[in-house]
């Protein structure tokens, strides 16, 4: 086991009719500004929740955080919140609008001139960075319990990771309930992104840590049993708790103490999304297979136990075992709805190179290993087409 | 799953040579108070360890805190933090000494005339408690990353358990090699206490919480596959860090996210150390095999579970398997040298009717059903002869 340090001071408020503890979780006289997406809050009546919880306080909102969340659209934000003097802000949505909200509550009390400077230089967020909370709609990203925030930029066609420990929520609110109205290819995606964040912790190569590999099996299975039932019974209570649950551990940094990890799927499906505009999980469904038949050689101790642990192939020659699991993973999503090739996007075959070009030239060392550079990438998604 | 709260904000500092780092750890300028046990801290080397770490800084020491720590001792404690003014408590050794460092932190700061009513009234816990961090030398209650405590009374031979978010460290050091030394029992002490936690947290009643039940095994697995490495190979770095982090994740809250508990066996256990003096993970050994017979039908479920994913018996009648999978545990905890049985540590017969009239004059309903009285806990015991 590697060294780590392990620290996450998010509260999660977990379980049905939660949204009406937001009162007692909100500091006393905090000015909100209430953040959203699109507006499916409006229809699912999350949002007349939220009204009736904060209704008592002052608050305002800012409406109209797209998917993959814009550093355009974040410094709109920005701005209102100068303007309005907000000292609280609560993300009411999924990663996409928790993502922004932490962009926004560091950029909000950024001194620099340039904010996009802190996708670079994550020792520039600020230690006073705005607080926040979370009311999660949709499991997914793990956002409503990391320091973490992916944001795009329009203008550079850019999409970038930030971390800090000063963006962790102060409470997260999850109520399955919230979660019944998803559309199918919602609920499809949060499972393979929560499946893929924990396949980027799990297979790499062994580091003697049995309880954090198991800790990665309990989330991979629970998402492989439940995952289906969601799509066949979207308003059953449990199964909507257990994804949600699920999504959360997968990237809340326990299943990744102490282990390698290697993140070049989502670092190469951020290219395919910030490129082409296709899901974030979309992205990671075509792209992990590839990663996967690439580095089999060695991967294989772990795609090994991966076979036996998650897919209960136990018998046969290992190499077949190991190929076996990553087409039983392709096959997962797949089944969910959640396509795996370049074309079932209709993204050209040059994908390949164009995506590979740009992390080359952000000097990208992908994988475990640090050392999967363009030429690799470029394999990696020419397998995919 | 049922509803729940998960708040833990203690930051987990992991690994080898991780003491170093304490200076970093500790708030500027505190007058920090290390408190420590009976001196093997002193021949492990790690009480050096601590000492070079905390070089420019001035610090105060507390030594003779005893395992199941004692209220007389802690008031002692505390008279000395007034008296030299120390606003952090520095734990240093297994979890007797961090328990008593916690009672310590409260009691300091608490305005009432006698503080051992904090353990019959919790919400008197004082939120301005002393702030606390540990150096942990021995893997076995969890302590280091839980609000939870446990002290003893001599005066009235009582045994009680005190919890409040402001009992928290701050943060917790596990160097797993500050662990190479330790006696087997206080080893194999460690991972049945480790193990109980996790069954108290488990082996109740399904209630559609996959994630949990898996992660529950998960410890219980990696318990019993690297437990006795360690008894044979005690300088394992691998296996020592194993059981480490086994401990620690039995007992942080998570695993008891949205599940129903049961804590019978600590709370009859507690009884049998108080009344006769033997290590609390001895009391937790004869108990246990106790509760899961006396329960086996309203436990059946979740017992037929572990006999099929922890102990691998999924073949004949249930009634067999349940019984075979407590037979299994009961055997398990003998293998490491802890035994199972009252006679086993010269304890009478009539331990039964002693240790259930204090509890039924407590008025205490055990058990994940609240319901189990005097008459129950005497019948589970007399089993135990």
């Amino acid at each position: 086991m590697f060294n780590f340090t392990y620290y996450n001071p998010t509260k999660i408020v977990f379980g049905r009719g939660t949204i009406a503890e937001l009162p007692q979780l909100l500091p006393e006289k905090a000015r909100v500004l209430m953040l959203y997406g699109g507006g499916s809050i409006k229809r699912n009546g999350v949002y007349d929740q939220v009204c009736a919880a904060l209704m008592k306080r002052k608050f305002s909102e800012f409406s109209g955080i797209e998917p993959n969340p814009r550093y355009e659209t974040c410094l709109k934000a920005v701005a209102q919140i100068k303007d309005k003097g907000s000292d609280f802000l609560l993300a009411v949505g999924g990663g996409s609008v928790i993502d922004a909200t932490k962009f926004i509550a560091a950029a909000a009390r950024y001194k620099g001139k340039d904010p996009w400077q802190l996708m670079f230089d994550w020792s520039l967020v600020p230690a006073d960075t705005l607080p926040l909370g979370c009311v999660l709609t949709l499991p997914a990203t793990g956002s409503e319990m990391n320091q973490g925030a992916v944001i795009s930029r329009e203008e550079t066609q850019e999409k970038l990771v930030l971390h800090s420990p000063y963006l962790y929520p102060r409470f997260s609110i999850l109520d399955p309930e919230t979660t019944y109205s998803l559309p199918k290819r919602q609920t499809a995606n949060g499972i393979v992104d929560a499946f893929v964040h924990v396949t980027e912790q799990y297979l790499t190569f062994p580091a003697d840590a049995p309880l954090q590999d198991r800790q990665a099996e309990a989330i991979l299975l629970t998402l492989i049993e439940e995952g289906p039932k969601a799509l066949r019974r979207p308003r059953n209570y449990a199964v909507r708790a257990n994804l949600m649950w699920c999504a959360t551990q997968a990237l809340n940094g326990l299943i990744g103490c102490g282990v390698p990890q290697d993140w070049a799927t989502h670092l190469i499906g951020h290219e395919l999304t910030a490129l082409y505009g296709i899901d974030h999980a979309q992205s990671l469904a075509v792209v992990l297979p590839g990663v996967l038949h690439h580095q089999l050689k060695r991967k294989k101790a772990k795609l090994l136990q991966y076979a036996e642990r998650v897919w209960k192939l136990s018998r046969g020659i290992a190499n077949v075992r190991a190929v076996k699991a990553i087409e039983k993973t392709e096959q997962f999503f797949r089944s969910l709805g959640v396509g795996t090739r370049l074309s079932d996007y209709k993204i050209p075959a040059e994908a390949a190179e164009l995506a590979a070009a740009r992390l080359a030239r952000r000097r990208a060392r992908l994988g475990e290993h640090e050392d999967l550079t363009g030429k690799e990438i470029a394999e990696i998604l020419r397998s995919r087409v």
